[in-house]
């Protein structure tokens, strides 16, 4: 019974993860497209806008295999969505797919955040330096595609809150551990706190005084 | 007696450190503040300001743990300063504060240069790789803050000495250790030299060929 | 007999290594000029854009020493071409000598690429990985000189093809390592190929579709 739900959990996780993935990699295909990169721009801004937060944490924390590295199948994976999407990279940027996007790279924010909240715990870090690889994680991706594309990173300008919703799951993960809350909960409770915080920010217009 | 110098060098080596994280950080916090930056932008420009240069060197080299994780609390301050000045962030740019922040910045530069530059040494790096870490730990922060901010790096554009004061202090400190100077001497002669040089720079507007 | 082939390779590579630092080290100057930097930004970008990808390489691998590390001669001679070479860079712009960087640039990335690959299949990486190694050995120095800056990376825009090369030369050399060619044959015909499609591409003006 505890392994079927085990199992669940990891699935669920997986696909979070996959979808985080997909909806970073696309923030960044649109982002070179924009810019007028050809594939090659596509697939490298793509590429580190979804791996660059992991990559960066994974420096910081000295720990190897990076997750691309280990996890070969999703660099593949962004490889090919480059090729096949960059001639029909302008329908990325309609109203549905930007829709779809958002909630995907909310799931992301989440999952990359707490995971990486839970790695740096595991590397037996202080409980800021916790916090902060887990933002790291989360955001840094955008911000490594913005400094690439030439832009003043948007998660640094004033703005929807993006950081702040990774920095408020953070902590709410690692308050449940420190409450010796299961881990599946706490991962589970820190990914929706971050998620809802990033679409109530969306929808609602919601942000940081400046 | 040798152990009251001593204590009083780890003293003020750690108020002259204080001085330089609060400088560079400050300097962050100016420049994601003329970028419209809310808070989340302006801590993480002043928090790689100050310890960008410093982690630069420790990935190079290998070490661990970093100089923010070990001293978390450096971290955390920063945190605060970025929360408590956001809203009187204009006044930093007054002509007084700007002149102590020149003024805190060259001692920083000056104690990050020659402790990067003893750090490489002591990892066994040859001699011009010893200068070229020292002069990374002191400017590379500030390359960081003017990349985020997409900016050209000022300290690489045609302006007063910095660099120059930097890679002075290093020479200088390293000339001392191999003339078998002791090394609060060593040390305090590379920041007071870089320090002053900065200072020179600035008030007779000395600056390098182009 | 076969012991005078290998000197004469390792003296070839060597040869090209050369070449190559010096074409790319060029390519930092002259962008370091176009922006008006003193010398001391010229020296900055010229290094970052000739050791700035195999750097990135060893931080992502977890390799020590560094390349510029192990072989200090490299960085001097960049710090010394860059104190003589600031007072004439704008000869470096004239037509004759931008044909030699184009060449000289061609062969440093085919080497580069190639070594890149095949530090990483060392290290045991698995096969798309090691690729990527390859092309970020080859291209990243040049994206962070843009990044430096303030340009979109010039190899992720649309316009000759430049990381394809590398990524072309890279699976060469793979392929040919595969079907057990001897080292130096899979490193030549890797920098040949490389190279060819570079001055093709640059002589034919051939681009990838957008």
């Amino acid at each position: 019974m505890a392994i079927t739900v085990q199992v669940d959990l990891s699935t669920l996780l997986t696909a979070i993860e996959a979808c985080g993935i997909v909806a970073f990699a696309c923030s960044g295909f649109i982002e070179a497209h924009r810019k007028n990169m050809d594939v090659v721009g596509v697939f490298t801004v793509g590429f580190i806008t979804a791996f660059g937060g992991g990559t960066l944490r994974d420096l910081l924390l000295d720990q190897r295999p990076l997750f691309w590295v280990a996890r070969q199948e999703y660099a593949v994976l962004v490889f090919a969505m480059a090729i096949i999407i960059t001639p029909f990279n302008r329908y990325l940027r309609s109203s549905v797919s930007e829709k779809i996007i958002i909630f995907a790279d909310a799931l992301g924010l989440g999952l990359f955040s707490v995971l990486g909240t839970s790695i740096a715990k595991d590397a037996g870090m202080p409980v800021f330096v916790c916090v902060m690889m887990g933002v790291i994680t989360g955001i840094f991706g955008g911000v490594l595609r913005d400094v690439l594309c030439n832009e003043i990173p948007l998660v640094l300008r004033r703005g929807h809150l993006y950081a702040t919703c990774s920095f408020a799951g953070c902590w709410i993960y690692l308050l449940l551990n420190w409450l010796k809350a299961p881990e599946p909960a706490a991962v589970g409770v820190g990914i929706v706190v971050t998620c809802v915080i990033r679409l109530l920010s969306v929808r609602y217009n919601l942000r940081l005084p400046g």
